[in-house]
Order: C-alpha cells, then structure tokens, then sequence
C-alpha cells in the first residue's frame, strides 16, 4: 500500500531556522527611517522589540539555532504532517500527486504559533512583562496568546473590527488563553481615534490595528510589540514549515514541481517556500506560486516600493509589494489576508522571478474550500482556501497537459471559527469584491517620497 | 530525547475490529420485543437498519473484517496519534505518565466517524438511499454527515433542541456535508408532536430525538436508522481506538495501568477499552474508568435493567444501566452525554465489575479543560473534558502514592464548537447542576416491567 501520510519524528524536527537573507543579498534592500529618508538604526527599534528579535532581523547567518526552551513549546504541536489529497486528486482526475502540509493542527489552528512561540520566549528573556499585537481573523492573536500565557507574559489584542464581529468564538479562545482584547480602531489609541474620527464605520484594516498596537507598545516602558507576519524575524520562524516538509518528502522520495501558499503578510507562504529557494537557485525546477485574493491584490496590482507597514505610519518604510498603507481592503473572509503590503523578503523573490503570484476571487476560494472539506475531511481557514484553489488549478493545468506533476500546497489553518463565512456562502449570500482600483490608486498617491 | 508522540503508518492500521461479545458470552443479555417480553427477532429490526449491520449487533465472532471501502475512508484521518501530556504531567509534579488518545482530528472533530463511516457504507450496500439520526452536541450528527456524503446517501438529523441553539456552527458544520438539519422535538414525528405538547419548552433530550428519527426511518421506505453510539455495533466499530493504541503502546513500550474515557452512551469509552479487556481476563492489572456526568449518572445512580432505548418506547428493550428512558437530563454542555441510558455491552462489564464508573460534575470538568487547554494545546469538548478530569485525579493520586502509574485517557474530541460554553465558564455564569433525584425517581418508576 502506497503511504499517504508522512510523519516526522519529534527527534527530526529541525533545530534551526533557515534565514533566506544569507542566500539573496544582492536582492535586499534596508529598511528606512521614515524621519530622515536614511537606513533604519536598528538601535531606534529597541523600544518596540527586544535586541534578540533585532539580531534576526538583521541577521545574514544562513542557520540560526532554536533555542530549547522555543523546540520544547514547539513540540507541543510539531511535527507536522504532509498528506496526499488523494480523494481530492481522484476527484478532479488529474494524473498530478497534490500533498499538504497541514498547519491546522497547532494550539491555535494555524502555522501562527510557529513565531508567536519564539517571539513571547525572547520577550520573556529580555524581561518584558506585556506583548501588544493587532489581528485580523484571530489566527495570530490567538496564536500570541498561547505563547504568551506558555512563557507567562501579559497580552493585549487589537482585533480588526470585521474580524471581531465576524468571528466571536476566536474571542473566546484568546480569552481562554488570557488575552485582553481590544476591537480596532479603538478609542484607546490616538491612531485609533484618528481613524474612527474620520471614519466611524470602518470595518477596520490590519494596517490600523498594527498602527494601535506599536503605540500602546511605545507608550508602556514594560510592554513590546509583536507582528505576525511581514518581517524578516518572522519568515525565519515559520522556515520550520518548509525545513519539515522537505524532509517528509526526502523521505517519501518526492521531488517537488509546484509550492503553493496563500499571502497576506506573507508568513506561511515564506515558511513553506524558502527552504527550497537555495535549490531553486541551484537549478532545481519548482515553481513557487504565492496566491492572494483579489480584493487586495498587492502583488498582482501594487507597486514595489518602500511604504510604511502601517495606516499609522509609525514603522520604517520598508520597499515591498504595496497597494499603498492608506488603503483598507474590502470585507472579505480571508480577515489574515487583508494587507496592504507584503514581506520585504518575499516581495523581493517576486521582484527577482524567483516566485510568482496570483490572485483569486472570494467565491471561488470558497468553493475549492467546500470541496476540499467533503473530499478531505478538513475545514479550511479561508485565507488557505486560496492556496487550495490555485492549487486545484494547478492540477487541472498538469492533466490538460498530461503531466504527473507533485504539487504541494500549505493548509495554514482549519476554518473553525469561520463557520458563519460558510454559512453565508453555503446559503448563496457571499459575494465577490469588484477590484477597488480607485481606492488603490487614492492611496498609492500617498507613498512616502524617498 | 524521549519520544512523546506515537505515531503508526497507515499500513499498521487495524484491518479487523475487535467484537468482545465473543470474550464475554455469559455476561451477555438478549435484547426483548417490547410487545412479548420474548428475546427479539432480528428480522424485526430490518426496518430500522441493514442485514449487515443486524449480523454485527448480534455476531459472536472475535474478529470482523474491515471492509476495502470503509478501511479507505477511514485512512482520510486514520490512524490517530497517541500523545503525551508532558505539560500537564509537569504542572502535577506527577510520577504518573499521561497519554491520551487523540480522536479530534477527525473530519467531525471526534471519534465518531469510526461509526459513521461503516454504517453509511452497509447501508449504501443495501440500497438504502437516506439516513436519519439524531445528535445531541452534535458530534455525531456532523460525523454521519460527512460520511453519508462520501458514500452519496442523503442524510436527515433531528439535532437535542438545547444544543441547537448552543451551537449554530455544528449546524454549519452538517450544512457543508449536506444534511437536512431538524431541531429536536419537532412537530415531524408523532413521537415529537407529544412531547411538544405536553413540553412545549422542553430542551429535548438524545431519548426524544432518537424516537423522531426511529419513525422517520420506519415511515419511509427508503430510509433507514443510524445511532452513533449504545449499540454493539457501534462499540465494534469504535474499538479501532483502542486496538490501534495497543499498537502504539506496544511500539513505545508503554505497560497501561488505567484507561479513563468518557461515557454517555459509552462508544468512546468502549472504543478505548475492548481491546484491553481479553487483557484484563487474563490477568493483567488495568483499571479502566468510564467518567459520566454528576447531572446525568446512569451508571453510578442508575439501575441495571431492561428499559427502551428511546423516550418514544421506539426501540427494543435493552438490559442496561438506566436513569429511565423518561427522564430528561439538565442542559449540561456536554450534551453528548445527556443519554438515559448506558452501551448494555459497556453496562455488562461495568456489573460484572470489570470495569469502573465515577462522576463528576461540570465546573470540574470545564477546570480541568482550560487547564488542558492551556498546557497541551488543544480545546477539548466539553464531554472529553470528563475524561481529563478524572485522568488528572488518578495522576494526583499516582504522586501520593509515590507510583509511576501510565495513565491514557481518550480525547474524544475537540471543542472548537463548544466555544460558548468556555464563554460561560470563564464569565463565571457557568453553575453545576444539581443530581435530579427527584426526576431519575420518577423516570425509574416508568421502567418496563419484563
């Protein structure tokens, strides 16, 4: 009988991140202190991360060691298996193999705490009491809350307004772990009060929510800040993903033609891709396709060029793909794909053809996620319903032209608390978002001159 | 580094389940027509469920082949993980090792599809076109969806009224596996009709919902019954639990001295424990521990008797630990243990004191969940909750002792669909229930006298 799961053992899960900056150099560009148009003293970050996150952030060391205490949290839910949709690949008749990584399975449903964990451990270390975060569907808020409550810090959540009245039990579950949660924009912040003063229904941004939680961090000596995602500190954590899958796919002797990941800020598309980037600059033949939605389309419709994290405009200006920080994206369901920039890094890998992007409309993200659910017996998140449905595309592509491609796909999470999206599309009330190009064009009009 | 999570491939998955009526024949009751008080016909029940599934309810063999078919269905999930609970184990300061039995990845979130997926299978084989249940929490319902979907038979559930509205994403949940959803009592049935009218505001109990789907499936000629847990089949189904954690201990060296599980109609305890049992007879020191609910006991304040499985005297007698088949439990959250009843095959060793019961109540448990939660990482549902309780009491009990006990309890499921319930816990609005004694009294008066 041919092996459809691929498990690791705990002893073979890695104990090192892979940090792509030390093999693209020639493509990276430094962030810029948005005061003086100059590259960021690293030193001006110490009042929002810990000089441990600074370190990675910067690093050029090819290999960073995890530190024990990180491996044993990480453990908790790690490894992670690869499986073969083979329900999903008979289905569609395709004669191509379609695995996934499955990062459902962790505390909070998603690859999230594979950088909550470390960033609430080097917190810890440096002697933080309190971590701020925003998010958007809940996946990183509830990932951060874990983490902190494991290493026994304080956590305070701007949740993105959407999300929080779309998703009530990811508030429960962040209350579980001991989170305080604040709906963004809120009146707690200037940033939020700005915002709420110019637009009182707003369905909120993450753009927004970044922008109250690096404030609260700024304002409270004892506090720091924490991002789930568009750093280089964070795409080094999550390499653990892909470092994990090719090792089950050495050992199931599978030579990957296609990587295919969803990208809002771009973490779990980093994680899974990166560690075969060296072997992509080697000569290797993999395709590595991020996909995004269509309402808030930074690759596929942005610019590349340097633009401030945050609505707030309290971060360095970092040269990504943007659709400008100004602009809100629409309401869609994917809330941990409403972004409107991307990792410098894979930005980067775009820029350079290394890896390609796609976007895909809500409606048919949904039905790929359906399928996937009857056929596989899982519940997407519907940010990684993207990934699905580029993926069953691929699949199509391989049987049209005759091809047994392996295509391999990332499942960041499990749609639990995000049933009510279900609900709506199941009952034919979801809709798809025009491309709001007026609005992207408005806000590119505001990137910072440098 | 020790292992702490023990996997098997899917070649080591069980090809056969493990049927204990062959191990246990002189504890054995025949089931009674309630019309003669006479052992039951097995021809009468063909009405209600397929011949293939009639021989397995009644089969003395040890062990019964898997079919092709359903082995396949069941490796979209199987096998599943046996994992420490190193964290808990710490938090303790325990000598005892904690190992649970991990049924929550499954595409219902439970054990459950180990049932659902043979019944929809035999009852495919048989021409039968629909499928009618009932769910309590709605584990079941959700799993018998699923499967009724993967083998293309349509599915109806009568779903407890009381856990309906606790949980509108169960209802999501079987939407998306495409079943027909009916809130329990309903004025469906005639069995619903009567208890509306004499309960208009009545939060319906698994006994009421049973009967409606009972009659559904008798009054269609098509249409056939399926019931996720009490019957033998059931428990022969679910004992792939079980012989696959034997795999596991045998693989890690693992000597168990108590298995702890749940028990509402008893499929999950039995899964867990059958297989052990032969053990047992034979000498080996096991205690195995069937937690219910302080709110509904049957098996600590019931009686062993013969009493309908159902509230609408729909179904045979069965000799079993009761509370009545009239009383309806208190709204507890762990509404997959809201059963009056008891497994007769569980019940049977529970006399024969082979094994234990206990009960315990439901602040408890819901400690004992957020404690779980927080070290290991996965929101239990509320009925496993019960299990972890009581798990977390034999180790305490193991560290006065002095004694390096290996303690494996079975997560039977996970509670991201019970959210509210940790809603109410962590509000403090949660309270315990009082032992109905008054109610059980009164129910045990209605017993059929045989």
């Amino acid at each position: 009988m041919e092996q459809h799961k691929i498990y690791l053992t705990e002893q073979e899960v890695p104990r090192q991140w892979y940090n792509i900056a030390a093999d693209i150099k020639p493509l990276l560009t430094p962030p810029l202190d948005p005061g003086t148009g100059q590259p960021m003293d690293p030193a001006k970050l110490r009042a929002i991360f810990p000089e441990s996150l600074i370190e990675q952030e910067i690093s050029d060391q090819r290999w960073i060691d995890i530190p024990e205490a990180v491996l044993d949290a990480l453990l908790i839910y790690r490894p992670s298996p690869l499986l073969r949709a083979r329900r999903l690949e008979q289905y569609l008749g395709t004669p191509a193999r379609i695995y996934f990584k499955n990062e459902s399975n962790s505390p909070s449903g998603s690859h999230k705490p594979n950088t909550a964990i470390p960033q609430a451990y080097y917190n810890k270390q440096a002697g933080v009491k309190r971590l701020t975060t925003e998010t958007g569907a809940g996946q990183w808020g509830s990932a951060l809350a874990f983490a902190t409550k494991h290493f026994g810090l304080e956590c305070t959540v701007y949740m993105v307004r959407r999300s929080y009245e779309q998703k009530p039990f990811r508030k429960s579950m962040m209350n579980m772990y001991g989170a305080k949660l604040i709906p963004s924009p809120s009146d707690q912040t200037a940033a939020g009060r700005a915002i709420l003063a110019a637009m009182p229904d707003t369905p909120g941004s993450l753009g927004i929510a970044i922008s109250e939680a690096v404030e609260d961090a700024l304002n409270h000596d004892d506090a720091r800040y924490a991002l789930g995602s568009v750093l280089n500190h964070v795409m080094l954590h999550q390499t653990i993903i892909g470092l994990e899958t090719k090792k089950q796919m050495a050992k199931a002797g599978i030579k990957p033609d296609v990587l295919v990941a969803c990208a809002g800020g771009g973490s779990n598309f980093a994680g899974l891709v990166f560690p075969f980037v060296p072997d992509k600059l080697a000569g290797a033949a993999i395709r590595m396709v991020a996909v995004e939605p269509a309402a808030c389309p930074s690759m596929t419709k942005g610019v590349y060029a340097y633009d401030f994290g945050d609505t707030g405009k309290l971060t360095p200006l970092m040269k990504m793909y943007t659709l400008g920080h100004d602009f809100i994206p629409p309401g869609i369901h994917a809330g941990g794909l409403r972004y409107h920039g991307m990792s410098p890094l894979v930005s980067a890998l775009l820029q350079a053809k290394i890896i390609e992007a796609t976007a895909r409309t809500q409606l048919a993200c949904f039905e790929a996620a359906l399928l996937f659910a009857q056929l596989e017996g899982i519940v997407p998140a519907p940010e990684s319903s993207h990934a699905i449905v580029a993926a069953i595309d691929e699949a199509l592509k391989a049987k049209k032209e005759g091809q047994a491609k392996d295509i391999t796909f990332l499942l960041s999470g499990h749609g639990h608390f995000d049933m009510s999206a279900y609900d709506a599309y199941l009952s034919g009330e979801l809709s798809d978002y025009e491309y709001p190009a007026e609005a992207v064009a408005e806000s590119l009009k505001k990137l910072p001159q440098v």
